[in-house]
């Protein structure tokens, strides 16, 4: 089934469909009132609408004339490990995320992962968050353009990860080093993140070659998780960047 | 009137006399049964309550003996941009937000400067959101280690510090430049930040000696506003530690 419904008449087909689960509506802000009809069809079904911008619609339909609407339906195609590695660019960076439960977080987290050029997202299949409709919506779409794999056991999967040559670097306060002290490896790095308040597992710790941390000073030492996640994307993404310069 | 209360006898005496009005409830999450009483008092009342860790309640109480449990009563006690700069460390680092409405994004970004070492926050007092009991919760409670100010015109405030020798950096996609190219000068930097969706007002923009942009790559080239405020933030401090090192 197609994921990305764009444009009046295909969202009003897949309104009447109810098998068809829509999980958020997205609707150019200006186009509000030729779309109040469709709106509050969506509105009585419950299906959560945002308004957003013409180039985020544009960006959402790829490629398909939008009309000012597009739709997201049904459930999310997660794709393994394995894609996410061979669709990787060079130098992969992939971001894992230990029991992150709090889908505000986890849709921030993989807006920043898109955004941040991140090849994939790495996450539990139990105690997480699934990709919601609060996901998507907080992601702002970026869920619809992002590799998202689920796994069983987060360690075995970074002990696979170690085998196939990447860097394993978690995120903690109690880090050695910081993260822009720490070269990026041309083979790549995996950054792991804890949800908030816990932090990393100690297994998940443990299977990590290096713990980081983001340089923090001031009374609170303690930033909200998806913003850490931010940073140190932002970090290692220019790691990569600086990496991928000297090799030329 | 004193902002935080601390321990159960003096949160018993605030909830009573309602006059206090509470904007936030701490509660350690270990000790929620013998809370039960207040926090069901509190509930009644509509108070919001945030359950958090012990180490987060010892920061807020600052020196108070708790006994798990923390109040934030009150209006927000603001400062002025002139206290700000005269309590500031060396290099000043100011954040301003251009017409921030959003209570989850100014609770987020105030956490980020308080946890980063920015030196204060300059808000606007009309078309943002003020500091309410939602900027307080989502902050973590880093609103009362925070100094914030609240200006009229955002512009002017911009012409003083830029008098005051201060940088005046803006956050904006289109920025010539990325902050981490951008050195950190000697006399301080203020980073400017619009809201999600509209960025910076043009008499704001123009009221910057420089635009500069986060690095982002990838089909949604557009972070969270909290998230792009705590990276730029994050960069603007490794600057200050760098800038402040080579003065020695």
């Amino acid at each position: 089934m197609k994921r990305i419904i764009a444009g009046r008449r295909a969202v009003q087909e897949a309104l009447r469909a109810s098998s068809k689960q829509l999980s958020v509506l997205y609707v150019d802000q200006r186009e509000a009132r030729a779309l109040s009809e469709l709106v509050s069809q969506a509105t009585s079904a419950r299906i959560p609408i945002e308004s957003v911008d013409r180039d985020a619609l544009t960006r959402l339909a790829q490629g398909v004339k939008h009309q000012g609407i597009v739709a997201v339906a049904g459930a999310y195609p997660h794709v393994s490990v394995e894609e996410i590695l061979n669709a990787a660019e060079p130098a992969p960076l992939l971001l894992a995320l230990d029991q992150v439960q709090d889908p505000h977080n986890l849709g921030a987290m993989v807006r920043s992962a898109v955004a941040l050029g991140a090849d994939g997202v790495i996450t539990l299949k139990d105690r997480a968050c699934p990709v919601n409709a609060t996901v998507v919506r907080t992601s702002a779409g970026a869920t619809e353009f992002a590799r998202i794999a689920r796994v069983t056991n987060l360690r075995r999967t970074l002990d696979a990860l170690g085998d196939a040559g990447l860097e394993r670097v978690g995120l903690a306060a109690e880090g050695d080093t910081t993260l822009d002290e720490l070269p990026y490896p041309q083979a790549g790095r995996v950054l792991v993140v804890g949800s908030e308040g816990q932090g990393l597992r100690r297994l998940v710790r443990e299977g990590c070659d290096r713990l980081a941390r983001i340089e923090q000073v001031g009374p609170i030492a303690s930033l909200n998780a998806s913003v850490a996640a931010g940073i140190a994307l932002s970090e290692c993404a220019r790691g990569r960047r600086a990496a991928l310069d000297a090799q030329g």
